[in-house]
């Protein structure tokens, strides 16, 4: 498999399916919708909803079937990035190397933007347990709504304990704390609901559930090195922007070296969960290897 | 009937039931719950959660079962009430004589208080679907839920309408647009929710819409009124703020004497409409006559 490859094609098949999501009617709101088209469409790297489709394809091959819900997942992930960088939290003007969403329009226009698409993941998946008829399927997709609801809620918990102690020094627990819900809930949400919607068993459920709390945290402590020692010109986003602003992460706890150990252990340990489902799993084991070395 | 007896007693109901939603853990984010709490427990009238339980009672009198999804309702409102008052929207400093919450908390606290509240308008409904069993009353409850996430998209657009307006004379059409998604989709929701979680005919539903549209729009102009007319200290919003900030409202495009007369027509033509359902929408007959009268 040319992982480079397979990724490149998730990500197309995902922005293909995004655009119908996209609202082009001439309204009294046709920019709030050019907002949430601005961000939606910037560049993002998608693993979110590719995680939700890798996840069901380790079961079932059709994979039309939980698109919508990995839409629902890109729409809500925006949703959280236009309101972590807005003035009253991370104040940032740059993400993805294009201006905010605040910054492109105006703080009014990203607040409702972000609202919008929050709201609008939850209208994907309404439109979806309307429109299921099987009895047994209909019960897979109300648990999926279930979690997404509770992931979403840890997520902006998350978010409020990060901004809450920005400029503290905080306890290990505090961190890991924080670390859990601000990515990894999201991160966990994704690959169970690719499970779940693919009827896999609990104790396969149970495995890539362990999975996506590895790599959930890696992704996090590798998002904290890239801050340090990332290249602005292809993150996008300034380096040192962590350090600016007093933020307690595992490197200002630890140092380089350990978060490095730490994010070494991690994926080794998520990998050695993708042996266990044998080669189907090569994309999600590639996966894996991918966030702990990519440069963005 | 004792109209304000009863309606005393439906807000004490809906107080007790939203009490089960509040956290009180000791957590890391324990002051997002806490301004969560702090509007969600701010002397609203709770019109909009009334209006489900009425409009169920018209058909059925066990209104425990639709109690979550107007507890969802009233949640999702005060999602709505803090993000409008935030510096980068409305900017307000006062609401129901309190504080508004990034006054009390910060701008960071209150649009992470915000979110969460919509997400939890949303697990409130995922738990109502995750114990239903009775394969036609989920259908009911899917439909509710679907009607939900589109009255709330208008709601948002009706807010981005409101905001890129402001200071700007606009038509009747795009004033009325705004008016009906701004305030009235989420009033006309709420009668609708009651009404299909009742099981109620669709002719019966469409009438109560119809109900909900008249007087959606009359609790807008008596808005628009009371920032002309009203008693600061009983409104808890200052007097003339509209015309501050060069709101285009009813008054400002046809005078107040235009404004009550169209105010007066609809509540007569709202009674009109609970007159067909008889004695047992004594209440709503009652709601539409305050609606009109209410001095906050």
């Amino acid at each position: 498999m040319d992982f480079k490859e397979e990724l490149r094609k998730y990500q197309k098949e995902i922005e293909l399916e995004l655009e119908k999501y996209i609202r082009k009617e001439d309204c009294p709101e046709r920019v709030l919708n050019e907002a949430m088209e601005y961000s939606l469409m910037a560049n993002g790297k998608r693993l979110r909803p590719i995680l939700v489709l890798a996840s069901y394809r380790l079961f079932r091959q059709d994979i039309q079937k939980c698109m919508p819900f990995a839409i629902a997942i890109e729409l809500l992930h925006n949703f959280s990035l236009i309101h972590d960088d807005l003035p009253g939290i991370d104040n940032d003007d740059f993400r993805h190397g294009k201006l905010t969403n605040h910054k492109k329009y105006n703080e009014a226009t990203a607040i409702l933007a972000g609202d919008a698409l929050l709201n609008q993941a939850y209208m994907v998946i309404s439109n979806e347990l309307l429109k299921t008829e099987n009895k047994y399927d209909l019960e897979l997709k109300i648990k999926v709504f279930n979690e997404f609801t509770i992931a979403i809620d840890r997520m902006i918990a998350g978010e409020y304990v990060d901004t809450e102690f920005e400029g503290k020094d905080i306890s290990l627990d505090y961190l890991e704390y924080n670390y859990n819900n601000k990515t990894g809930a999201l991160i966990r949400l994704c690959v169970r609901m690719g499970a779940i919607l693919a009827n896999a068993k609990n104790e396969e459920i149970e495995r890539l559930t362990n999975y996506a709390e590895k790599i959930g945290l890696a992704y996090q402590i590798k998002d904290d090195l890239l801050s340090v020692e990332g290249d602005e010109l292809i993150t996008g986003k300034p380096v040192g922007n962590d350090e600016a602003r007093k933020k307690c992460t595992y490197i200002s706890k630890y140092g380089l070296q350990e978060a490095k150990d730490v994010l070494e252990r991690l994926i080794a340990e998520a990998i050695k969960i993708t042996d266990d489902f044998g080669e189907k799993a090569e994309f999600l084991k590639e996966l894996a290897l991918y966030i702990k070395n990519r440069n963005k």
